[in-house]
């Protein structure tokens, strides 16, 4: 089994390509290949058994997305992405890698297939910014999609593409709305998401953050393991059930900031809460007011996704995996 | 104020383009210009009053989409499209014009509000095609888009990139989702909803027509009258309280097919109800099965949006307007 990892070189693809290369199978069957794609050459996990090769490649130049389908992989995760932030700033870029990338992508898998038969599994990774606010709370699996980002446009487009090029039998198509992954792994970064990861992560390293919200904001999480089972799990179910509503809400955890404080507290000790520098931030209430807080995720617990439950566990998964030092840190 | 047709050469367009051309003018404002494009130059209506062009241009092409918003026109109508049959039938023309050409203008209006501030009223044509079963009955406005057409994917795609280039401030967009317009004047089409104008269209000249669904089927339909109401209604109204939400399910009538016969009968006399040939067609009756039955259009309603609210009121717009040799037949 050849699979290909776009954007292997970001958080999740990483973890990805570490989880399978070391297994070196999914599903029972052995893989016999494995390609790593993003835009620089992405690193090749340690510890990996299955035979690797990793590449630079755009997506969104042309003869990108064509170089790719060639490889004929068996199963394509599509993972690369220009984030939220930055596809706010940079309106066309956002467009080019998350729209024209993943068109440009199942356009030439269709073409490869005009030339023989080829009908990968295709699993894409969508999120819950695909979802704006006015929404019940919590949301039913068949509510509208009404992004309030550009980002969010750009899956959701995302997803109507797979579901028609799916339907159309060019690919076998699933994509997963990822929920805000908590403990995401590494430094800070700029994301307006950020500081969900950063009041457990930077606290449990000893240093201060920054709580730019009020602590009964509520919103949807899971850690970067049950992402990687997500994807892995989506590669491998029977897609013959999904009809064209081919993308399924992930499950997750509605937590608060309460509940996350609480629970760095007890897994950390009340010393680590108090390095939480409580700082309101307008703009980022704003962003964040405009979020989901939780989901009923119906259908895809029903077809045997699953994630954590506490923020307990949110923390023992970032321990155990992702913190530096940790023994599987990838 | 100019005006800016795209598609006026179709059904809808060419009623549109003359009832604007004979009034003059929109909500108070005179017509001073009004520019009428489509893929072959469409016929200038009958006793318009505005200064007209008509022009030929394909969105599709490059540089078509960057002509027409080159006019600066203070309101443009986008009705340009490849019908639901023919994008199945034909998937690189489908998404050619429906995706790419739509795309293309709003990315040509952002352009040139880059030159100079540019933000004109677009106002968009789209389905209740973005519908596919399964869905409750009726429809609230808060579901979800599920197509299953690509036709359908098209329209869905075009709102979501509306709505994002009217958030973004480039254009000042709003789509309406049209019922299927009942009665359609002019030949037969092969559309598989060409019945639903047909069986009363026919008979009304004397004619035989086929039914090839059960009488229980019940479908959502509005005239072609309401049809032009609707967009001059979105080319006129507020747009300031429509959030990211810019597209509205127009309102309509929800008819079953033994609804239909039962007026035609009324208004035209039982003779005519039996010109119609029961023949059952599984094909169209797999595709109408996915087909939305009703609605509650609850926004657009409350915007003032109105619609026929009898099968026989379809019929009598169809004898005083569109019938051949109707006095406002365009
Ligand atoms: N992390 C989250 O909380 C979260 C939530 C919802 C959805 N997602 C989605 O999951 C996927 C992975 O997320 P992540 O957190 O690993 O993001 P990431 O930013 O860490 O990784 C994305 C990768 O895509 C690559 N990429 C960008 N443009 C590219 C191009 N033109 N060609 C090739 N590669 C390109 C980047 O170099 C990067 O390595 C993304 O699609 C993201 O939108 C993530
Ligand atoms: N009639 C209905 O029941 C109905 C229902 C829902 C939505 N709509 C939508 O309303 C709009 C008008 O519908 P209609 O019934 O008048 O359709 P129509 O087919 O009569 O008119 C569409 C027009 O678009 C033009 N066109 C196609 N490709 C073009 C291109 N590349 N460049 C320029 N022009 C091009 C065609 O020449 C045609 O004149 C369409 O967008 C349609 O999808 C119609």
């Amino acid at each position: 089994m050849h699979i290909l990892i776009i954007g292997a070189g970001g958080m999740v693809g990483r973890k990805l390509a570490g989880t399978l290369g070391r297994s070196g199978s999914l599903d029972g069957h052995r893989i016999t290949r494995m390609t790593l794609a993003d835009i620089a050459t992405p690193p090749v996990p340690p510890g990996v058994v299955a035979p690797v090769e990793a590449l630079a490649v755009d997506i969104s130049e042309s003869g990108g997305a064509q170089a790719l389908a060639a490889y004929r992989a068996d199963v394509i995760f599509h993972l690369a992405a220009i984030v939220s932030g930055e596809a706010e700033r940079n309106f066309e870029l956002g467009y080019r890698v998350n729209l024209d990338g993943t068109r440009g992508l199942l356009e030439a898998i269709r073409r490869e297939g005009m030339r023989e038969t080829y009908v990968p599994r295709f699993v894409f990774s969508s999120s819950i910014a695909v979802y704006g606010s006015p929404f019940p709370d919590p949301i039913p699996d068949d509510y509208v999609l009404a992004p309030l980002t550009s980002y969010g446009v750009q899956k959701a487009i995302s997803e109507l593409l797979l579901a028609d090029y799916s339907r159309r039998g060019f690919v076998d198509g699933i994509g997963i709305r990822l929920p805000t992954i908590v403990i995401r792994p590494g430094a800070p970064n700029a994301a307006a998401s950020g500081f969900f990861s950063g009041i457990l992560r930077e606290p449990l390293a000893g240093q201060r953050a920054v709580l730019p919200v009020e602590e009964t904001v509520k919103h949807w999480l899971a850690s970067p393991r049950s992402a990687v089972r997500f994807l892995i799990h989506a590669a491998t179910l029977d897609t013959s059930s999904l009809g064209v509503r081919r993308t399924l809400t992930m499950p997750g955890l509605a937590a608060t900031v309460a509940d996350q404080i609480d629970a760095l507290r007890r897994v950390a000790g009340p010393e680590a809460a108090e390095l939480i520098d409580r700082r309101r931030d307008e703009v980022i209430e704003g962003i964040v007011a405009g979020w989901p807080k939780s989901f009923t995720p119906e259908r895809a617990t029903q077809l045997g996704f699953t994630a954590e439950t506490s923020v307990d566990e949110l923390i023992e998964v970032y321990l155990a995996e992702d913190a530096p030092g940790a023994s599987r840190g990838d």
